[in-house]
């Protein structure tokens, strides 16, 4: 099967799984909330970071069930960066993936609550999860440190700093790792937590394989702001211009940025090499990340 | 020693374990980011729920020092909720205790990614704890659902939906379960929870009486909105009049809240008659919320 074909065949699975954990949840409390909630976990994009948990445990032999509440936690904190990200305050953004944000749809003090709510959410599940303390609290560890401050929060924080602040090319890496590559580590390292008599070294090796991903990833996310076009993108084209932010184009030029995100995929290619297990899958993946051209 | 005089200097340690808190954590992350989050949490005001918490322990006979990081991640989490609280599409405040609320000290972005990653921080605190692996998820799961859709995030929707509206006693009771009462009970069941030997019963009682707690506490807080000084308050005084809320006094009329108080406070004594622990701190709490002017 092709990549975009399993990619897409996942997407509809795991939003049935979505579809599931809100079916579950009960109506009660605040149906607004639970609305908004779940408008914003549904309407999901590309599932790149549970696909990617889903292929690493794949690779190594873990059962896809096992790691299912983490996958669907990592999504639940993804979406609630996104619905605090499009705020007025922030991006300000009134369209995501061709529908209204949820403030838009809803209502800004929704939207806020929506997102905190997701957050908890996550740590629920993963600490419900039918799986060993050991590993829910390894979980919680992980999860913690990469969206919070140390990690995606962290990020974003720097990222807003750095609107109409003309940044070196260390700065905008150091961002980009902490904004986006370090829930790409986390899927990695929930995965590989699933099997805790996997190697260390092999833990190391898909860590960095995800760092690297995740780079790849911002920098073809910069190229495509410039090259592609709202209708595909589902976002609004040229908005980081618009934004006057320091990008890969911006720093290196176009043809510059294309070269950096091929070392990149390059190394992440090489991380693989050293992995004792077959990595087709996720050489693919690396390669739809680099290739993508929405 | 008066009971105000042990929640005052409670209050200095415990102000003083938070400033160590925020001094671990590398400021060259974010540094903006990490004063906001911090000038959130060392912004406190009576310490309620970690005092709470750590009453309840030396009842049972826990270490303070053994539930010292869930009385953090509970002060992270009531620390956030005030912050995005704040906010001008939530409640728009500009004073807190006092002082310029999170958004007018920095900025709208900061404060809304401040509060979410004091909320990751919670989560990290407890993971991370000194204590088995068992308590650990325990204490997320009881915080996940506590602070969430299920708890105060719901409670805090409702209020919002409320606004305007004329609510009847039973939803009033309702929005303020989980809006106050959710994160008072999990202070309650995170305490207890450190001691798993503790007969269920007397989880039970306790778990009880800080609904209870609560209940008065938002009955008070209602009733001081009316009486007491913007001075005294460190807030505006009568701003639940100018948001047209439903409150206990403009349902029931002064008196009639004032009676109510005093009906719960009896009921949460009671729960206290049967728990087979010397509880005259606890009581003295629940004099103090009974009987506060601020």
């Amino acid at each position: 099967m092709q990549f975009k074909d399993s990619l897409a065949n996942f997407n509809i699975s795991f939003t049935q799984q979505v579809q599931d954990l809100f079916d579950q949840q009960p109506e009660s409390v605040s149906p607004k909330l639970l609305s908004a909630m779940r408008y914003s976990v549904e309407n999901g994009g590309k599932r790149i970071r549970p696909y990617l948990m889903a292929l690493i445990a794949e690779t190594i032999g873990v059962n896809s069930d096992k790691i299912l509440p983490a996958a669907l936690a990592l999504e639940c904190i993804h979406s609630y960066s996104l619905v605090h990200d499009d705020l007025p305050a922030m991006d300000d953004d009134s369209l995501r993936r061709g529908k209204p944000t949820c403030h838009i749809q809803f209502d800004e003090a929704t939207a806020i609550l929506a997102g905190d709510a997701l957050q908890a959410l996550a740590f629920s599940l993963i600490s419900n999860a039918d799986i060993s303390d050991n590993v829910k609290v390894y979980w919680t560890q992980c999860l913690a440190k990469h969206s919070g401050y140390l990690g995606m929060c962290g990020g974003q924080s720097l990222d807003l700093i750095a609107e109409n602040e003309q940044v070196d090319l260390a700065q905008l890496e150091k961002i980009h790792s902490l904004k986006t590559g370090a829930l790409l580590k986390c899927a990695a390292n929930m995965a590989c937590a699933a099997k805790p008599e996997l190697k260390l070294s092999t833990y190391q090796k898909f860590d960095r394989f995800t760092a690297l991903i995740g780079l790849a990833f911002q920098i073809q996310d910069d190229i495509l702001d410039v090259v592609s076009t709202t209708e595909l993108l589902g976002k609004p084209q040229g908005s980081d211009e618009k934004l006057a932010k320091s990008t890969y184009p911006s720093l290196l030029g176009l043809e510059g940025a294309k070269q950096k995100a091929q070392q990149v995929y390059q190394s992440a290619l090489e991380q693989l090499a050293e992995v004792p297990y077959n990595t087709d899958s996720l050489a693919a993946f690396a390669e739809f990340i680099i290739n993508r051209k929405y």
